[in-house]
């Protein structure tokens, strides 16, 4: 089925300025893109935006954990190792497979509400993840979180994360699998060296926590006496395709001599603030072309699932603090939000508005007041400070909606809430 | 006319913990607030919450410039001085009173939709921002922003600002007037003095920009030759009801030797960070109990008029930047973007939930997947972390409502959305 986005403006990360004209999908594909001046195509359906609809590329959550909707206000303003250690993980080991796959579904449910269309997931039952995400039809990255624990533990998290890659990578064109050693303080270093070498063996990326506190700087010095980029090469981190979620502590000085071109940070603005882990110098990233995507976290400790307030976050944050006002452009947090994280979780032809391009897109409803004034030169700037989640009227993933006007048409929200509300008992009571 | 709301979660900034019952609203007031086991009274209109919905007192912005809606989006990304000298002021010169009224109808529509009840306002052509807030029936605190320019303009704008007074503080019990000097860059010393003492007289309270950026700083350090403690007591600024936005360099160890107690502090962080003006201390100010509220700033420099963003931005930016993520919690800026703004602009008896008080009220809708774990011990966090505005289902002010489930029953949205677009074109054309 094909639909036709008819007189919408359009607009991706790599574009300095929107393009008014019309936008043909079909077969989960952008099979063209047109000037307003060029006819459109006849299709089954057709969206009439009136130059008052802007259609972009559907936002990429590079880093979370769905299913923690679930611990959502659990332990809140606290530290983060406390917050781990005596609020979250206590509470995390009540969880069934059903509750992750509910919980899971209910943040696939707010995501593709605020137009995400592809998420990042460090969890476990990971395949009741990949159920809910193949039910409700979005993209998703898949990896077992890899902690250390009760002897063997370690090795077993490895093998279920290799089956859940033969099981699920590649599927529908929709999952892809990393592998999820959590991070330096919970895998030894040894294992850490095992599971790089397992993830190169198998050719798939790795999600992984890195230097999200400076308590882990400290952790890296005084107990595994390593400097960060002694850990990341020792460990074969940076000849993969790495994922380092936070990446809060890591200095832009000290990876001068890093080859960083295999690696993506994910920035999450919302979380470090809340955690007072502190403040990544992103500009400083940026400004040396290392790539960086944007994720929301998980639910408890942000605690919206919402990329619009994560790309508010990052483009003001760092404008805030380094008192600079063009430190990060809305078009840097857009490309961040799209384009880079698709890119570092395995998506091909995804992020961008480009003939044959995945059709994983974001309708945004322009005719409101708070844009009034916007045009092709500044719509970026429009949609990053002025705009909302609730300016989504509907979010496409494979050409085909996932969510539209407050509806989801793949799940059945009534059912999903009924359910995470007994899970919430469940494991609180 | 009496207005039920039956088995309502109530929350202000002053309670520790919700309260489940009912709330009734009878002649603009707060009639009673009962517990969930106390019979409900009859009354006209019954809104039934199930305990799924939440009842919290209207916003008050208490820092803006509402009419500023129409410069939205003009110079992005530039520095306060740059921004102000190059693109605003010679924009602003354009307007005119149609177009000011149309502004500030389009900026009070974009408030209520986001639970705004009160909102201060220091533009000029103030009488048509007074009509459009009678209009629309909210609550507003006006100034006449004063600045100097050619010989004459501040005594001018301080006539007109007291005659702005005489016609309309106190009006409907919905409107106060303040005295707007605009800043210590913008209003020569001498001037300064002559203006307090004109508020005082007339015991009006006063709107003013202080210590914005760190510029602002050295500027009376250099050219004043006075220090910040220096420059409020010499001006009488101490001594009058005086509301000090942004304050971003008032440092609170220099405060210590300051009478404090008629000033309330006003905090833009999205403004602040924006412009790269820097981040306030409001940590210490909080732990000093300095009376702080909450703003947007004008919709030029944030870009939403939405308090919702401000509770989560003050609320995680400080936690990031000092990295305690125990300061400045989901109570305080509850508190600071209800009950703080109205003391601080002349509203008695708004800002809490308590028999008597303003019936100026937020309808929050708790039926998502968002709140899923809330309860009368956490609302409080799940509304700054996880809410957002788009879970406002009414606006309430005086017991009347002006937002209930997108329609602004006090306002016609079509034209003003109209008036504002044709406005627009005239000013950057």
């Amino acid at each position: 089925m094909a639909t036709l986005f008819k007189d919408v403006l359009m607009l991706d990360g790599e574009q300095d300025r929107a393009r008014r004209g019309h936008l043909l999908v079909s077969k989960g594909r952008i099979e063209s893109v047109l000037d307003i001046s060029e006819t459109p195509p006849s299709a089954d359906k057709v969206v009439a935006g009136h130059g008052r609809m802007a259609v972009i590329p559907g936002f990429v959550n590079a880093h979370g954990h769905a299913a923690m909707m679930l611990l959502r206000g659990l332990g809140e303003e606290a530290p983060l190792m406390e917050w781990l250690q005596e609020k979250i993980w206590p509470v995390e080991e009540k969880l069934t497979p059903e509750h992750i796959y509910w919980g899971t579904s209910a943040a696939i449910m707010e995501m593709l509400g605020t137009g995400t269309t592809c998420f990042a997931d460090m969890y476990f039952e990971m395949d009741r993840v990949a159920e809910a995400a193949l039910g409700a039809g979005i993209r998703a990255a898949l990896c077992r979180g890899i902690t250390a624990g009760v002897p063997g533990k370690i090795e077993r998290s490895l093998k279920e994360n290799l089956e859940l890659a033969e099981t699920w990578h590649g599927r529908e064109g929709l999952l892809t699998v990393q592998i999820g050693p959590h991070a330096p303080y919970t895998v030894p270093l040894e294992a850490m060296k095992t599971i790089t070498a397992s993830a190169r063996e198998k050719g798939l990326g790795i999600q992984f926590h890195f230097l999200e506190t400076e308590w882990e700087r400290s952790y890296l010095r005084d107990e595994l006496k390593k400097t960060p980029q002694a850990y990341l090469e020792e460990t074969g981190l940076l000849s993969a395709g790495t994922v380092l979620a936070h990446a809060v502590w890591l200095m832009p000085s000290e990876a001068e001599s890093m080859d960083l071109s295999q690696v993506t940070l994910v920035h999450n603005p919302c979380s470090n603030m809340k955690l007072g882990s502190g403040v990544m110098p992103l500009h400083e990233w940026l400004e040396r072309d290392v790539s960086v995507a944007l994720g929301t976290d998980g639910a408890s400790s942000n605690n919206r699932l919402d990329m619009w307030g994560e790309m508010r976050a990052a483009a003001l944050l760092h404008k805030g603090v380094t008192r600079d006002p063009v430190a990060v452009s809305a078009l840097d947090v857009l490309r961040m939000a799209t384009y880079e994280g698709a890119r570092a979780l395995g998506f091909a032809r995804k992020g961008m508005l480009r003939e044959g391009w995945m059709a994983d897109l974001v309708l945004v409803d322009l005719d409101k007041s708070h844009y009034v004034g916007v045009n092709e030169e500044n719509l970026a700037m429009f949609l990053v400070y002025a705009g909302s989640s609730s300016d989504v009227t509907g979010t496409m993933v494979n050409g085909r909606w996932l969510y539209r006007n407050g509806d989801y048409p793949t799940m059945d929200r009534d059912e999903i809430l009924q359910k995470v509300r007994e899970a919430r008992e469940a494991i609180t009571k």
